[in-house]
């Protein structure tokens, strides 16, 4: 049997900002990855959004971002790498403790927006937060982008990392994702972008925007909860993977 | 053998904004309390702070304050009893985050400024903090004004509770600390105040703005890291604790 | 001819938050109460804001509240009024720079969620806020819940102020409005608060929560603008107010 | 008669956080630069800050940078021309309500930190910013760094332009300032580094790292306020600049 992760960024509220669907797109997720109040999120929506994945037994992760709520922290900011690693240790630490009051496991860690970006690049940046994910808890599962640096990292300080992919962005020849500024960044088609994960998961390959094939390791798939069409999309996804016998994957001790 | 703790507010800079002689004070006192990002301090400062504490053996504690940082967390703000729980919460799990990598103990809360004051007064906050301290952790010790309504709380839910006493402030005749906006709210005499804090501690009691004694149990002193005069009243107070054979508890197992 | 404004709280997203529907609420009222970056709003909003407003020919006004972006300038906060008048100029300055550079007018004041409620009942909140809009510009129009002390403090600044009334809340027969905590302070029923806006403006009276007739002024409406029943409610209004052969007032020239 | 302009940034100070020693420094220089509240400073600072300057009869300029108080605007962050210029209006209008009702004149603009730094350099964002002050008040004048892209693009919009120069640094042969990163960035004489400023006035010429000369401009001088040596640097400089008969300015239509 396969298996394949589900993750979707939740907890993206702000006070009386409300943003996404989180109660629909749970039901539907094995990994939310909650956003710790600096990108976005604040004490209250942690909470809350910490007892829904608990009532749906969907896995924990935190979302640590820049400090840049006007911005959603998709913004590169020039921070120091001691800095990413103290701000990395102090969303995972606020985050822990909802998980520890409401009795919940922390599971994983995926850095948010910009900083996501940063560390698929920079090795510096992924040792960071690698480190300070494995000081924290080296139980941890860090999740990055498939191929990218911050998995090199998280994998050389020892943690399980998870590969993550994209269903609804195209890839360059070179395995990044191609720039949202591009026209053809995104994939609308629901159905054919569920083909081209299922083929991620039983081949390893996808194909490029140069129409070349390239190796892509798939352990968890980004699902955005925010757009419309989300609740169609994760629906057409997990058809396409029942079909094909993928199973989603609801603990990572599944292999 | 006496004993009674020294308490400094430290942690108190944010960003190039700095506060406070902090690496001093550390000196010489035995319990801080160390601002989580809210009402002041940041991830790095948090850091730093717990490793300077961590080498002057100084118990560490979360000052968790309201979000207000143009404030200080000094003014009043209508917040409800479910978020006062949930902002403790995120405060003392931010700053546990850097206790944990550094290998040292979280041994107390204390809230700050106004929401120390509102805790003192309504027990429906007091309550609230309380029992996210003892939901996240039944063995932190709840630093509060001594018979304050926090103790009350602190103590129904199981707490080991500090109350604390100030030096440099006068009571009221029930209790309460002089209000700042009242002249005589201050005692600027070092010995005077040393004085009192030993009959507090010996006696288990004080006089009050217009003469009466009450009682009050002195658990820990609170002292004032950011004032010119901070380091001399320290070892003011010092000097007097040691001639009259008071130790200043390291441990608050020592009873 | 009769004439009231129509107004509503807008601009106020922030960043990817988005809030209200303020391109069709534009299309019907006659004064926008635009947010300034402290509770709510941003300077890209701000800027879109009042191009909007000012393609649709709409009154704008500077909505000043707390530095609570995270409670929306909903919670009381215990500020000096000397700070309230401080950053009452601060607002109203960041966005007269955007009505400057789009060649519109400044044409009008409201204090938002707390800082409107303090300021109807403290003679000393609305001095301040009244004496920084009348310092900032003397042509300025005050708009401040119908017979409350920030009208008296506006009047008695020289300002011309405008009295709010509320289509969609119950009053008290002091004249104030009900704590949206009790359960009767919304009125649900469109066309039976339409009919009390016209009575308001026709006779100067309100039927209250006991039953009994108080005189009120009404010389502009508040419209909520990010409830879904909005638009409905704006249209009932104005098939009322047309009804009545009351004119929407574009002009505060008009009288 | 030779001019020279004196600025400073000053006004950093944030609610209880203090930084520099305003009230000496404004005694002896010609122009201050005054944070808007988004790097630094705050609206109680800013108002005191400019009935300060206006005591003094210093020159008033804004001070607008990045929406970053913890790393107080000196993180180059990747935000977009059309944010740059509105922030840019935002903070130019938030300080103006102030100087208008102290009835004293805004006399200049100069971005802080890394907008400055990134201005220097980047057309795209100079043109935002000198488009922003030229949109507001085209009679405003813009300090940029000497010979860079924000002069350019001031002076293609039809601003008067101030070039600013610096004491206590060193340049590279393309004319830009030596990294701080870099040992030998800063100087530290204060007797050399006034005669460096003499000459780049006299003779329109300073000596680079590499011993050449290069021509720059100098129009206006910057002084760091909360440096310890602040004062004596000023005073040091003010002497060499009256023994060579240059005149500090006092207006800007002096040429």
């Amino acid at each position: 049997m396969s298996y394949i992760d589900i993750n979707c960024d939740l907890g993206e509220s702000y006070g009386v900002f409300k943003i996404g669907n989180d109660k629909e797109v749970l039901k539907h997720i094995s990994s939310a990855n909650i956003a710790c109040g600096y990108h976005a999120g604040d004490h209250n929506v942690m909470m809350e959004t910490i007892q829904m994945a608990k009532k749906y037994h969907v896995n924990i992760g935190a979302h640590p971002g820049f400090p840049d709520l006007s911005g959603f922290g998709r913004r590169e900011m020039n921070i120091s790498t001691r800095e990413i690693y103290n701000l990395t240790l102090y969303q995972i630490g606020a985050l822990s403790a909802f998980t520890k009051v409401e009795g919940v496991k922390l599971v994983h860690v995926k850095p948010h927006g910009a900083l996501y970006n940063m560390a698929a690049k920079s090795r510096l940046i992924a040792d960071a937060i690698a480190q300070a994910v494995a000081d924290y808890d080296s139980g941890l599962i860090l999740f990055g982008l498939s191929g990218s640096e911050l998995i090199n990292a998280g994998n050389e300080k020892g943690l399980v990392t998870a590969q993550e992919v994209f269903a609804d962005r195209t890839y360059q020849p070179d395995g990044t994702l191609t720039s949202r500024k591009d026209p053809n960044s995104m994939i609308h088609d629901l159905k054919f972008a569920a083909k081209r994960i299922i083929r991620m998961i039983r081949e390893g390959k996808v194909t490029t925007t140069d129409g070349t094939d390239i190796s892509i390791n798939a352990d968890t798939v980004c699902i955005h909860g925010d757009e419309p069409v989300a609740l169609d999309f994760i629906l057409e996804l997990k058809y396409a993977l029942t079909n094909e016998k993928i199973a989603i994957r609801k603990s990572w001790s599944e292999r």
